[in-house]
């Protein structure tokens, strides 16, 4: 399929279509329905399988809104933003990236530079200057003047700030792996039709907390991963990710490691693996946060689309909040205590020395005194030998900023390439062949027809399918050809028919999607 | 527990605390963290399998930014405020109605008549003036000047734009059960501390659309649910929903039915029956879209606590939005059709009779003409008869709009009364009694000790229950009384122990969290 054909399947079918549809819609946002709902919940359920629970993540879920303050800490109030460029005639606003060519990849100063050369694509005008447009939507909390707050642009900054709360959970140690799934929100100057570029999005974001000296190897069951990689000065690459590793290809042994899981989880969601590449930023794309960046992205009739950011970030975001926020979010480092020598002022040794003058000795020695300062005292200046001090040795706990590895997924695009690459044709009959872990129903139940009491046994059956904790749905409407054909449209793996045997010998037909091959089954087998 | 002690508890053991709380926290905001988020997840769980599934409802998720149009539509933009009153001297800004004894039960204007007689809670000063403040979040989308846009304070309306689309998915039929879980925002002026009123939390609303003259008995399993009542004009009484229905009580059978469901689900929770009532509104407290509504009110240490609000909103919103939008949301009537006669002007008979006057003649009339009309030719005026006119009969599908009742539940403050109400002291123990179906986790693995290969055994065993399917924490710090009461506190119903025994003969000891009841299992029989 390409992207106006899985448009339409998803309108059609339910899956999704813009929101406020009946208002004329309003560009960047979705209305995801019955069906899309049902594939999104399943998605999240792998994905939380695989990046919650097999890795005991801590989880979060923050609010939305948040202050100013956080995101003048984050960098977003400052950073956050896109090149506008308006139409001195028809005043139309253009994203100065989606001007030029390869716009995108160009640092700031250049890219002003490359406008000038351009002119309107609607009416062939003038340009204005490029001015930049903060991407965040920004509202008022509370009531009278309010203070200004700000839709999160990541789920990732409600991490961070909690960072402090999530440690004291996690008993003060680390690794600590957290993770969110919520909505995030951009105020995009060009939102694209559909799920690819949205202003209010979902995210399924993982921040691995880990000291700085933490990162050793990769741990098991990852190196044998076979990946395709881009790397920023390099080809392109088939390679697994031990040996990536080791021709530092990818650096840290996180992102690798973490990289391995997205391939994991994209192909399990059932992307072929030829359609999956990670491309490495430039140092011009990389984030203000970032050191080392991948973006998982999956070909599709519309270009390669980014499903998934695994970000090096760094201590970066912890020294912003702390910082900002007077927090502390050190830990303690991972070599433990050192020793610490510092002279403290023997008042006893420089009351015997200096008597009614000691007071005025002490007042001129600060924290930093030690053996050899020279004093004023009665107008002479006199130098403090060792003896008037005393050598305190102290243990100091060093304390350090966790390194952050992000793995950041958002779901909506990731829906759109499953859709797009799960499509097959065969003769006249179209089918998504979507995994069953991530297909909105495990089967259809369906009466060859209604009448003769199949109709009536096919409601039971689907209640005791139900009952067992099948996800099944029921159709009674039209052919049994129609039935399938609709089954197939929205990938669903089995088709369960009740017949005139049925009622005799307890048997049913199952169809299986992919090969259309029916089988009989008693319904007592099936689960 | 009180709400001092369960806010304790949630900020202590990751349930939930104040957003931001770095940076010095966001009133009205809340985090949640890894217990809590488990918590809600479960209630989200239970609440979609008999709300969801159960029901065959469609469900959506829709965008949490609306257009200004959907809000005035909706009637948000001009009634869903709160009267706000600045004081004078101090500047404090106060709601009205909780200036005043029993305010919130008081109309607009009789409350700005209440509000002139007291002075400020701060300071004592004169108050001013009480003005309209707009409870939405408003902020700008796009571009440029951008245009208005507000953070739904509901997700209802998400549904009902959304309806012609769920009801194309429904293959156009009634009912339609329709269903959305999501955040929404409301800009409070004053938001209490904790989950009690905030300004972000999660619904979980179904909208039920059906046929105006399709409400006619209460379903099987309904009639026997005995729910606590209090009227607005009358007792409180215990009584059946059958009763309750045939005396008038609780007009809608449909209002009665989602009553019941709400019932059901609420006891589920955990909530003690003799908790839980609902309460009617009164006229001055319903919404401007209600013709009946009841609320889920749960008692707590600060009062009566509403979590659930089921409301009749009839066809107020369908139509306001099939006006404002100028898409039909009608369906047609449950009837059919019916005729309608109509006088269609006969252009050979006026030719005939009034030959070159006949265009001016037919100028004249327009789709009401009937015989008898009267028509100016060549300055006189002649009236027309049944001649000039045929008789047209056309079959006419009557439209009309669905009805809607509303259960909507309030996720934050659910989770908040069945923590509330779970709390079980017992000499010098406490925990949480939570229903296993809303507890964090099935059960907790713990070796006696970490030594002996017991650390290493529970991993393994740890690892094997996940597998199976079992929600499965592991603990290995501290004493095995300090891990029991950590898991009690947080309503973790078991905890299997890893102990010398173990190793001889693969069992395990299970401990009841309720009755600390100790026996003896194999590990395989675990489930």
């Amino acid at each position: 399929m390409n992207f106006k054909e899985v448009m339409a399947l998803a309108k059609r079918r339910g899956i999704f279509q813009p929101a406020y549809e009946p208002y004329g819609g309003v560009a960047g946002l979705l209305d995801y329905g019955p069906v899309g709902v049902r594939m999104r919940r399943k998605i999240l359920a792998l994905w939380r399988r695989q990046f919650v629970i097999e890795t005991d993540a801590l989880e979060l879920e923050g609010a939305t809104i948040g202050p100013e303050a956080l995101f003048r800490a984050s960098g977003h109030l400052s950073e956050f933003d896109d090149l506008l460029v308006e139409c001195n005639e028809c005043k139309k606003l253009h994203r100065a990236d989606h001007l030029v060519e390869g716009g995108d990849a160009l640092e700031k100063e250049a890219l002003i530079a490359e406008v000038v050369r351009v002119t309107c694509g609607g009416c062939g005008g003038a340009l204005g200057t490029p001015r930049p447009f903060n991407l965040m939507f920004a509202t008022s909390i509370g009531a009278g003047r309010g203070s200004t707050g700000y839709l999160r642009p990541e789920t990732a900054q409600g991490i961070f700030q909690a960072f402090p709360w999530l440690l004291r959970q996690n008993r003060g140690k680390l690794p600590l792996v957290a993770a969110q799934i919520g909505r995030a929100f951009r105020n995009e100057i060009a939102p694209r039709q559909g799920p690819l570029r949205l202003r209010e999005f979902t995210q399924m974001e993982v921040e691995h907390f880990f000291l700085p000296d933490a990162e050793s190897s990769l741990p098991d069951g990852v190196g044998n991963v076979v990946v395709s990689l881009l790397p920023a000065n390099g080809k392109g690459v088939e390679i697994s990710i031990s040996e990536a590793h080791a021709k530092g290809v990818i650096i840290s042994p996180l992102v690798a490691t973490w990289l391995a899981r997205c391939c994991k989880f994209i192909l399990d969601c059932g992307v072929p693996p030829e359609k999956l590449r990670f491309r490495q930023h430039n140092q011009n794309e990389m984030a203000h946060y970032s050191s080392d960046c991948w973006d998982g992205e999956v070909k599709t009739s519309v270009g390669w689309i980014e499903v998934v950011g695994i970000a090096h970030r760094g201590d970066y975001d912890l020294k912003a909040h702390a910082v900002a926020s007077g927090r502390e979010m050190r830990v303690p480092a991972g070599g433990g205590s050192r020793l610490v020598e510092r002279w403290i002022p023997n008042k006893g040794a420089i009351g015997k020395q200096f008597k009614s003058a000691a007071g005025d000795v002490l007042g001129q020695l600060d924290s930093s005194a030690v053996p050899g300062i020279v004093v004023g005292v009665g107008g002479k200046k006199i130098e403090l030998d060792e003896e008037c001090f005393t050598l305190e040795t102290t243990t100091v706990q060093e304390m350090v900023f966790p390194q952050i590895v992000e793995p950041s997924f958002g779901l909506d695009r990731l829906l759109y390439v499953v859709l797009e690459t799960a499509w097959r044709n065969k003769d006249e009959r179209g089918w998504l062949a979507l995994p069953k872990v991530v297909g909105p129903y495990d089967a259809l139940v369906a009466p060859l027809m209604v009448k003769d009491g199949m109709g009536e046994r096919a409601k039971e059956i689907h209640r005791e399918l139900r009952q067992k904790g099948m996800d099944v749905y029921l159709d009674l409407a039209g052919s049994i050809g129609r039935r399938y054909a609709r089954a197939d449209e929205i990938g669903v793996p089995r088709a369960i028919t009740i017949d005139h045997r049925t009622l005799e010998d307890g048997t049913v037909t199952v169809r299986e999607r992919d090969l259309t091959e029916q089988k009989r089954a008693s319904i007592e087998d099936l689960q």
